[in-house]
């Protein structure tokens, strides 16, 4: 049982949405510039790794399994290969660039100050662009807090990982602005 | 010196919010009604002084002292007895009620999970309400965000806590909208 009285129906992120509408638009609105935004060399598939990889490291189910499923979406890939990244990244065969920045990700999932210099010239010397640096640390950043707002708040989340992936179509069709499901 | 290539003169996180205007819009907007909003039972003081309490547990010296010297401003004290409620809260002369809030707060800050049962039921006997539970925890989360942003891309901050002190007034009557600062 939640913490507070959230809409029963609504699993995870969204009962607490749905309770609290005026700040769910602007952190959606982070969530699509972040994770969904043309203007950006990371692939979209690449970003929801992000989230879910700190996800995973922050213990909130309902987010790595939305976010996990979303990137297997993008990625072509299985359940299976995201579990093998969020394990054990370096010995997977995503690029050297985007093991740099899980790298990062995973400093800033502990605290900001853990990222620590020799991170930053690693990616920087795999290609890593100052914006896909600035966006790696802004996007696991951000799920320091969705991951907190969903498990401080004791949301409940459907056990079936499939429901994720069955899900995660029409989510990778709709966006994250469909303020409709949050009413 | 920073991670990547931020303008200079700005401290904190203005500097990355002016590297990445479309990202720092809906974080902006966060902070606005999280802290400011006239539609909360919490007052603008307390709901600083959870900011601030939370990016002292996260050691992010620019947004403890910024949140900090807003909360004073707010509290109409000084910074002492806003560094002795980060110290010791219990001890202070705080309500029972912000106590149990920031109790739960510090929770949060370490992670989703840690939030128990019994801090949450000794907030409510305390007389809080589920809107300021929710916005307590989602305080506390927006924070290990901002605090992540501030310090995962090693932003400088003035080293004069009286810098912050003096820039609170101003703060205050400006909210976080002034989209200007960040251009």
């Amino acid at each position: 049982m939640a913490h507070i009285q959230l809409p029963d129906e609504l699993p995870g992120i969204r009962g607490p949405m749905a309770f609290s509408p005026h700040t769910a638009k602007p952190m959606n609105e982070l969530a699509e510039i972040l994770l969904r935004d043309d203007n950006n060399t990371l692939t979209r598939g690449e970003r929801e790794l992000i989230g879910a990889y700190v996800s995973y490291l922050n213990d909130c189910f309902f987010c790595q399994n939305v976010h996990g499923a979303l990137a297997q979406h993008y990625m072509q890939c299985d359940m299976q290969f995201i579990d093998s990244i969020k394990n054990d990244f370096q010995s997977t065969t995503i690029s050297e660039k985007l093991k740099t920045l899980l790298a990062i990700a995973g400093s800033v999932q502990k605290g900001g100050r853990f990222v620590t210099t020799a991170q930053i010239e690693a990616a920087k010397n795999a290609g890593a662009t100052d914006k896909e640096i600035h966006d790696t640390v802004l996007i696991a950043a951000a799920f320091c807090m969705f991951n907190r707002y969903v498990d401080g708040l004791a949301t409940w989340a459907p056990a079936d990982r499939n429901v994720y992936v069955q899900r995660a179509k029409m989510r990778a069709e709709e966006g994250y602005l469909d303020f409709d499901l949050y009413k």
